[in-house]
């Protein structure tokens, strides 16, 4: 099983408190619920942006990088639509071994610290409706395409993904196989999740301290801001008399829809009340 | 020489007004002066972050794409410092070939009509004076490392580097040589262009309608907008009775100083309004 979120490899040569320094456990109940995979992970990054960094082999087998932009196929499978004119596009005709780095938005902040998603396989030129599937979803994720990706020097690719290794940041990190990724779904709430976070904090401080005290594991917390969402449940970062410390609770389902963060946090706000009662 | 900017390949397959449609043509002096070489451009542009892509060769061939942090020698030269846990450390270890990409941060519109460099080369560990010179440099330009540079699994990288590939945006890409990458100079003011740009189009309308009327080969200008500016001369969208269309001036003297966009632009304006008196 290779497809869950672990920690950051316990063997640098360095005291692991360096880059995780200790903050005040839980006292009290926890429910953390479930988080999603690294083949979820993977698909969500995939899924929030058009432009990558393809990496693909050199005539004389030297590994050469460029900027592409992508579509993604219903299973994720990433579609290129690069010129034979360019570097990457001649080395694809001759090797079609090929990786694709997803990065996720910059939002400032340290850069390693950001979700990125490395997708290695093997290029194929899509035949039959998957041509006509693969070009379309190109022309949809990137219109100025429809100006060019009919030229002779243009083809179309279909990375054929065997290999997924997904990074979050600093100690979240794995790996995911091909059948993994492919069947994994998208987080549906993703685009939704920074106004969400922002408007938890700006209007919902008291929700999200009943939240941290009910099922944060931290029933003396003083206060707690929301740092993260996703479709099975909140991050927040609570102040306890201890010390600050972080906190994850799962939402009672997965949430299926992209406007569903509300219905989530209301519920977990009302659950949260009934359990401190 | 390849190091000058070329213009989009004209054996696309396809009428080259799809991809440039035709402007109209500058019917007075034009002065467009000296541009950036793909050199500078590339060393404008792996000067403007810390965050690239590297690709590396797996065991097995196979091109491997990663996200990492750098740090640039005073020659260009891109410094890393990557885990031997992490899979491109241990390519690395194996096979030292690998190329960098660096893409201008995202602004928003079409990610391909934006720039970004591929610098192809080999990575070197760095000895003797030299390693604690890129030490150094790489906590400077990522200060976190400073918690993990020095532990036994992290290892230090300076990419030589052997060639390079710029790509300006649609119609503008070059090639340029180790020899002219090292030797050139990131434009000093890069850094102040965005500021200098809304400045110019907000509070200095009148002076960019005198350099395309008197320089941009329109005298016939009815506005001018300023959409770029670089060491060498400014860039402007001109509206004229005949049409929207381009034009580029340069300025008397190449920029030497950060902050030299304002006595530039001043000494422009002061020109042309001589010019057209």
């Amino acid at each position: 099983m290779t497809d869950t979120a672990t920690s950051f490899p316990t063997d640098h040569a360095a005291p692991a408190e360096v880059l995780n320094p200790p903050m005040p456990e839980p006292i009290g109940p926890t429910h953390e619920g479930r988080r999603r995979s690294a083949a979820e992970e993977a698909r969500t990054l995939v899924a929030q942006t058009n432009v990558a960094t393809l990496a693909t082999l050199s005539e004389d087998g030297h590994p050469w990088g460029s900027l592409v932009s992508y579509a993604t196929l219903a299973d994720g499978s990433p579609v290129l639509c690069v010129s034979l004119l360019a570097e990457h596009g001649r080395n694809l005709r001759a090797d079609q071994r090929a990786s694709l780095v997803v990065a996720e938005p910059a939002r400032g902040g340290d850069p390693l610290n950001s979700g990125r998603v490395t997708l290695a396989g093997v290029a194929q030129r899509p035949t039959g409706t998957l041509e006509a599937t693969a070009r379309d979803a190109y022309v949809q994720a990137h219109p100025p395409a429809r100006l060019y990706a009919g030229f002779g020097d243009f083809s179309l690719w279909v990375l054929r993904v065997d290999r997924v290794r997904w990074v979050g940041g600093y100690g979240r990190m794995d790996s995911a196989d091909a059948a993994s990724y492919r069947a994994a779904e998208p987080d549906p709430v993703q685009g939704q999740t920074a106004y969400a976070i922002a408007h938890l904090n700006a209007d919902h401080a008291d929700a999200l301290l009943l939240m941290a005290r009910a099922f944060g594991g931290h029933p003396d917390a003083l206060s707690a801001t929301c740092t993260g969402a996703d479709r099975y449940g909140i991050e927040l970062r609570v102040v306890t008399p201890r010390g600050e410390t972080r906190a994850r609770i799962g939402f009672a389902e997965p949430i299926v829809e992209p406007d569903g963060l509300r219905g989530a946090t209301v519920e977990l706000t009302r659950r949260s009340r009934a359990a401190l009662a």
